[in-house]
């Protein structure tokens, strides 16, 4: 099969042995793969994929087709539209995944939208409902609402009856979010809009000591994205006069029960509102596999709202 | 009615009018009143009873015996023995309380030991259950051990199948706080006992920072006491990296249904264990009403495992 590779910080498409399922796995012809900071990360040597999982291939997340079953596999059949969070090698031709980790893809949903749809829904889903255990009626602010994870969450959110305010750093992107359903903000000044019973800190450390002040009684912070910075200051005395919390989470590193449990919240919580049109998947841009440098400098330029997804083998 | 009094930080023992029950409340008769460290902040100014309570009285818990009841008070009758958390106005031969937040005082117990039950009992079961769902199994770090919220946890907890492990400044109390169960350490160095799945933080933030890098995969810090200080650094990180929580927490601010589920949760799962020995209450000395001022000279200096407790018109 051919797949993305990284070799010294350089990505090529290159020639890889065909994987093969084994126990209880579904080899998926993959369709579709989406980008995510991750990958930009591991490009960089900064954060290797797990062990168990391809350490040359990146890539995250899958849509595509089942091609074939390992022993005792039997939730999908050949030629199922299946995707799932993969723990890295998501960016080939072919990929393998535990069945139990595989989500069925809605009708409703082309290729590009679902290669972009697992990681963001489930990083969102499981920090704003497993984690955060938003209500409705509660106030949720998102910081970094313009992106993946981001819009996922504001739509997620208000499909669950909570008020969203999301900060978001570039002027062009506001009507855009705020087209989604938050009340679309600048990051200055953000305790102003508050209190908040939740808060989700997808940007990092500097907006966390205005985040504690911020909370409502009882309100939940959960820090999922670092990129502006990792050490805060933190008081303690303000965090108990509002008898606070503070979570910190991260996917990548679960096994699989984890993994399986988070997928099958999502079948059952999250596909349906595909299926009706309360939630989409915006895709920014979509590239063929060969031309994965582009897709990763897309990425890394920014600026627009939306996945990047490479398409493969259509 | 005689009761203490706090007067630009000098306490008195002075003359009140009687209080009186309205509609759900009970007029109780104190035999017993714990002290509690917030009794020596609101000594020095530092920390008001909540709106609604008697604000010159100190005492946030008391037990007696049920003198009269209010208009559709129900649940407890005339001579009954009970006990409660209070605002403040504990510290007096009368006390009002709502009959929900009133406890039963099981046969076994005297004056003393009901006394100085409820405050630490209810502040550790809330942090260790309520707060960070302690499991069986489960290994807890109590940072201050020797106090009275951390001699209650660690009973609480090895009670609950916990393992416990608890810091203990005076090398003198750590033989006593290994008799309640614990694995008692100096403060220094804890970090090689770990990983811990839950942490009590009663110290302060000079802990927090290893705190975090100690806590086991899913693990939680729950911060209810800050006297050694109350701002620290957090590396968001580290706690990503464990998918940690850390919660803030306090009791008296809490409107009377929380504090009533609070009571309502110590008469299930904690009152039989003291019917059963299983848990008990160190109480270090008492004192009569006459001598407060030498009862909290006495909590002031410390050094003593245990609570120290106002006897009432006995």
């Amino acid at each position: 099969m051919r797949a993305v590779t990284i070799k010294d910080g350089t990505l090529r498409v290159e020639d890889h042995p065909d994987p093969e399922p084994g126990a209880g796995e579904v080899l998926v012809r993959v369709k579709a793969a989406g980008l995510n900071g991750a990958d930009m990360m591991q490009r960089r040597g900064l954060y290797p994929a797990p062990p168990g999982w391809p350490q040359e291939i990146p890539g995250m997340e899958i849509a595509g087709e089942v091609a074939a079953l390992g022993p005792g596999a039997r939730r999908f059949a050949a030629g199922d539209r299946v995707m799932a969070i993969v723990g890295g090698g998501g960016q080939a031709e072919l990929a393998v995944v535990h069945e139990r980790e595989l989500m069925p893809v809605p009708e409703t949903l082309d290729w590009s939208a679902a290669g972009g749809l697992p990681e963001v829904f489930v990083t969102a889903h499981d920090a704003l409902f497993t984690q955060a255990q938003l209500r409705p009626g509660e106030h949720l602010l998102v910081h970094g609402g313009a992106g993946g994870v981001g819009t996922a969450a504001i739509q997620l959110a208000r499909a669950a009856g909570a008020r969203v305010t999301a900060t978001v750093r570039r002027e062009q992107a506001r009507a855009e979010v705020a087209a989604l359903g938050a009340e679309a903000i600048a990051p200055e000044g953000f305790p102003g809009h508050g209190p908040f019973d939740v808060i989700l800190e997808l940007v990092g450390a500097p907006n966390m000591p205005e985040n504690v002040t911020a909370l409502a009684l009882g309100g939940r912070v959960v820090v999922i994205g670092v990129s502006a910075g990792v050490k805060t200051e933190l008081n303690l005395l303000a965090l108990m006069a509002v008898r606070g919390r503070i979570h910190g989470s991260t996917l990548r590193a679960r096994p699989l029960e984890e993994k399986a449990l988070a997928a099958r919240r999502l079948e059952h919580e999250v596909l349906p509102l595909f299926a009706t049109g309360a939630l989409r998947v915006p895709v920014a841009e979509t590239f063929p596999l060969a031309d994965v440098a582009a897709a990763y400098e897309a990425f890394a330029a920014g600026g627009k709202l939306g996945k990047i997804v490479l398409l493969i083998d259509q």
